[in-house]
């Protein structure tokens, strides 16, 4: 069992190499610096890593300063995310665009060094972290990614290799617990995760709470696993040199190190995690490391002239690769154009159309519809690949003519991800930063719930991730109340900078594909019906295009532009509204129908455009099966809502539609009532 | 590596003893014919438990059916919950209230018989499940209360077993990993898990997604693992005793199993799992096991009488332990009387008042007001245990001067729960599930995300449950978009049932707490601050039970009842809404001021009282420093909608409240131009 009690904390010793004990010092007095100076952040775990982080980007990393996009370069992800002084430190050490003035902004308002490494806003920075686990899930897609890309195009993704470095909380968290479930289960050699074994958390030591035997643990995930003192810098080169040689597991390796290292108070205590360590600690650890106590951001001349030296070797190895590269495309010059195809991603000029053109024309599912539509845009978009948490036959996500995912078999499309919804997010989030995937993950719209933190990283990190989910509302009916989502809806609705679709019949599934991939830097969620649903009846005059605006006119009111009430309802609850209005009409009320199949879309459009649909000063109702209470917010206050704010039940849908009053006639009662009572 | 590939399939064996073989074949009848009836469910994982079910209900299990809530009883959790159909037939052989009809009405509307077993509803159910991974979860949480239970009062619960039954989802997912990983941590040798390893999942065989050794990956996190085939009657009772018999660690079974047991051709495939076998498959394994292809729901005349007698046994037990609970209770006056209070858990007349006055005078941050307020109610609620997911020092939830839980020791009140949000809420469901204890699960507000689904089952199952979150906005400031809740205060709102309670300073951090313990049914999510924040200067005339009906007016408009916008604003936003009044007042403005403690408390308060903070006709604006869209509901569509729809950034505080236009002059600023725009 376990590691049982921490170490008692050994003597510290400095790098015997002279230029190595200066990289390392200058690693850890920028850390102290930095985060003195922002008077907020997280020392320890930077000057524990230290050792660490610079054999990694002295011997081993393949990445190249001035070319942070470079398409054969190994990612680096700093998986514990407050750490984020190591990463900044390093980028500056080895040369990206991140100056020694930005480390002294560290985390503050607009500069490149905020307190969480993000992606996109900081060069050389391959992912955002800061929720535990997450990052260790983004690698594995990353490394997945590299293995399906080489599988596709050989040379160019053929040397790519993740590395990650995990800390405690990062391998107690679920969502790093079943990714790296998948990354054994695939035999992802190209991967290596180094497990930052400090012992310490912030409530105290690890013997509070996490005493298992993790190598253990990843061994019976099928990893590889080493035991290394994470000071030792041999130990580290040997340890991530045989990561490299293993041919057919992921690695991970378990280094003990010590928080606060070299720091003489702070060592090995949780006070050194998430505070700064004060001026007259990092005095005396300046002392210990043989820096001046006076200075500030000191860079050591012998760091500077050892990564001057890293920075020349990692030029010739770019070079090198690029002539290697220039003579493969010249000698694969299709498979060079599809990679240049899949890396740009473009967009057919007439997807919409190719999407309309691929809808079956009968009454089915909104998630076999979408299935359909799906299949089209496989054809259309390489990139396209996903899978879902073991609910395939359900969510019907399966791209057809490919091959299953498997180990030693990346050449397919479908992922298998289990029933790991969270892992699956991240694995996503990963895929989609390695470049030139489209990736999907699936299952039960209710399940959504357990991989929302990688649903707002997606949209934090701007990455084109879909989202699909089915069983969209209670009418999913038997499975009950657990299975039934009632919130989820307008909660998906909520994080920022996602969009939510919810396709009424086949032509809208065309429509929402259509926005989804259209948003190339944004994830959107896709929200589709178990039971079947009718075609709307749509007007000779109808523009498809309109769908595309998000809100549009289904039905007219009769007697428009005077009109009653208009029910803007989504998904299948469009064809409840436009029943429901048949029924209201034929009392002499004139109503619109509006499908909602995009909300987040409808508030892009023109001022113009959304009084078109939404005119100020009519009544209007929202329908959806499930939270309501938001579209006020867009309707107006005296919105009538036709939702429902409580649990669900198991019974058939035929039933459900009556007991929550979902059925058109109620429908229409219900917005007779509101009306004459008004 | 592994467990490999599906093994071939045995030819099938029924039990030897005809009685056994009664007793198994009636399980898988009443199974496949309730399945067929409902035409939904999922008949082959019933099938293929049937055997590790009857073993554990006729020769292990410690509970009577005439008193499902006694004390002593051992608990059984169907962490699978779509072999609702195996609990059931279980429940109505052992002769708890649900008869033949009962099953007959499986996934029914109103039917004691839903889809996936409701604790609450049906006699016998323990907990709800469905959502995989939560059953194992929360069976852990219902060990570690029997452990602690028994560190408190000894006897009552010193023989209390709690006994699941996990499916592959249940251990693929991280919620379970991160229970279970507690669970090996503090050896809870009191809870037994077996794990139905069928190797067929939805998507077909569990080589496609599942090939990690999860035996061997319980033993790394501590548990005693053994081996069997799960069909196999006395392998089965072996295994039950030798985890009884372990005295230091939780147990784990890998039962080798085969899914629709029995029956010719849907046996070991993944086709069995989710919907019915159909009539000629029910026929022909109705002939397999013995039982007439004619009939449905055929109980076996041989199950009948074995079952009596074992209710015979488990009769004299309940009636044995009685008498030495009775014998205890005469030794132990006083800890049965402490006992009677712990299960009875009633609050104190005076809480409100008790709490009021445990309030510090001073300015702080609210999540310090309300760790001064839990102080008091630690020492007025015994059964408040809980802690948090490693951030005790900075969400302040540690109860002062009480042990922390351990191997070992369970007298304590503060728990350890790791960085393992998810596993922290299963756990909390389970001791609230194990009566007396009102446990609260801690930690910052944008990591709720991790743990929602834990979050809307405790409403679910109206448990008392209290989610206690920190670091409540963006104006945590540097740790950046990554840690700042935008969406999260308006998206737990959503979750049925869910009451969100946001104090603005210390006398509402008193209100908050007593609303939440009122609420004895149902979850309450606390709110919490990071930033320090002034008390409410309010009027001699102010009445402190108002605090308790969740909105209130927090500053009166100078010339009330004449008042030209209203200002609904929660937590820290609340004293930049005075601010804000104050400049408007001075520009000759009459402003008033709520403070929106609990909206949902608000909600169920008298239309009259309602009117009376929110007169209809006067304009209001929504502050928050969040999403603030779902206000417009309560306030009218002409709300004034003052919050954050992006995501955050990385800077101080300071700076935040400017750049997102939070601070007094921008909030008056924004409010002038929406009244004069008007």
């Amino acid at each position: 069992m376990g590691r049982g009690m921490v170490a008692s904390v050994p003597p510290f010793a400095a790098p015997v190499d002279p230029a190595a004990a200066a990289c390392v010092g200058t690693i850890k007095v920028l850390s102290m610096d930095a985060v003195e100076k922002a008077k907020s952040g997280h020392p320890g775990t930077p000057m524990g890593l230290a050792d660490a982080a610079h054999v990694l980007f002295s011997d081993v990393l393949r990445h190249n300063p001035k070319d942070p996009r470079w398409l054969g370069r190994d990612r680096f992800v700093l998986s514990v995310g407050h750490a984020s002084m190591l990463l900044y430190s390093m980028l500056h050490l080895t040369g990206y665009d991140l100056t020694i003035d930005d480390l002294k902004s560290f985390r503050q308002w607009r500069s490149k060094t905020p307190g969480h490494p993000e992606v996109g806003h900081t060069p050389g920075v391959e992912t955002t972290t800061g929720p535990l686990g997450q990052g260790v899930g983004n690698a594995i897609g990353m490394a997945l990614g590299a293995k399906m890309a080489t599988a596709r195009f050989g040379f160019p993704f053929q040397s790519t290799r993740i590395w990650c470095i995990a800390s405690d909380g990062d391998v107690m968290e679920g969502v790093a617990m079943e990714a790296s479930s998948i990354a054994g289960h695939l035999g992802l050699s190209n991967l290596c995760v180094l497990w930052d074994d400090n012992r310490i958390t912030i409530e105290g030591g690890t013997e509070l709470s996490f005493t298992e035997d993790v190598g253990a643990r990843y061994a019976a995930m099928g990893w590889f696993v080493q035991r290394i003192d994470g000071h030792d810098h041999e130990a580290l080169r040997g340890a991530f040199e045989a990561a490299k040689r293993e041919a057919t597991r992921p690695s991970f390796i378990v280094a003990r190190t010590h928080i606060a290292h070299g720091a003489p108070h702070a060592h090995d205590t949780s006070e050194a995690h998430g505070a700064p360590l004060g001026a007259a600690e990092i005095a005396a650890t300046k002392k210990v490391l043989g820096f001046d106590p006076e200075k500030t951001f000191e860079v050591h001349p012998l760091a500077v002239a050892h990564y001057e030296t890293v920075r020349a070797r990692l030029d010739v190895a770019h070079a090198e690769w690029h002539r290697e590269y220039a003579a493969w495309r010249e000698a694969n010059r299709e498979t060079a154009a599809s990679l240049d195809a899949f890396i740009a991603c473009e967009l057919p000029d007439n997807l919409f159309e190719e999407l309309l053109a691929a809808v079956p024309q009968k009454d089915d599912a909104t998630r076999s519809l979408s299935s359909a539509v799906q299949q089209r845009v496989a054809a259309l978009v390489p990139g396209l690949v996903g899978g879902s948490a073991d609910l395939g036959p359900s969510t019907k996500t399966l791209i057809a003519k490919s091959e299953s995912i498997a180990r030693n078999s990346f050449a397919g499309r479908n992922l298998h991800f289990g029933i790991r919804e969270h892992g699956m997010g991240a694995i996503c989030n990963g895929l989609a930063l390695f470049g030139g995937f489209v990736p999907y993950g699936s299952t039960f719209l209710i399940f959504s719930d357990y991989m929302r933190p990688s649903i707002r990283l997606s949209s934090l990190m701007g990455q084109r991730c879909l989202w699909i989910y089915t069983h969209d509302s209670l009418l999913l009916g038997e499975d009950g109340p657990t299975h039934q989502p009632i919130e989820q809806i307008a909660s998906l609705r909520l994080i920022p900078g996602v969009a939510l679709v919810r396709p009424a019949d086949g032509l809208e599934c065309a429509a929402a594909w259509t926005i989804a991939l259209e948003r190339k830097n944004a994830p959107t969620v896709f929200a589709l019906s178990r039971q079947k649903v009718p075609a709307i009846a749509r007007p000779q005059a109808f523009r498809r295009d309109d769908m595309l605006k998000g809100l549009y006119v289904a039905v007219e009111a009769s007697r428009s532009p005077e009109i009653d009430v208009i029910i803007v309802a989504s998904g299948a609850e469009v064809h409840g509204a436009i029943e429901a209005r048949s029924l209201l009409e034929s009392q002499g009320k004139s109503v619109r129908v509006v499908s909602a199949l995009c909300l987040e879309r409808f508030l892009e459009q023109s001022a113009e455009y959304r009084a078109s649909v939404l005119p100020k000063g009519v009544r209007a109702a929202a329908f959806e099966a499930g939270r309501v209470g938001p579209w006020a917010s867009v309707l107006g206050g005296d919105a009538i809502l036709l939702g429902i704010d409580s649990f669900g039940a198991s019974a058939p849908d035929t039933v459900l539609y009556k007991e929550y009053a979902l059925d058109a006639a109620s429908v229409a009662a219900r917005i007779t009532a509101a009306i004459s009572t008004r």
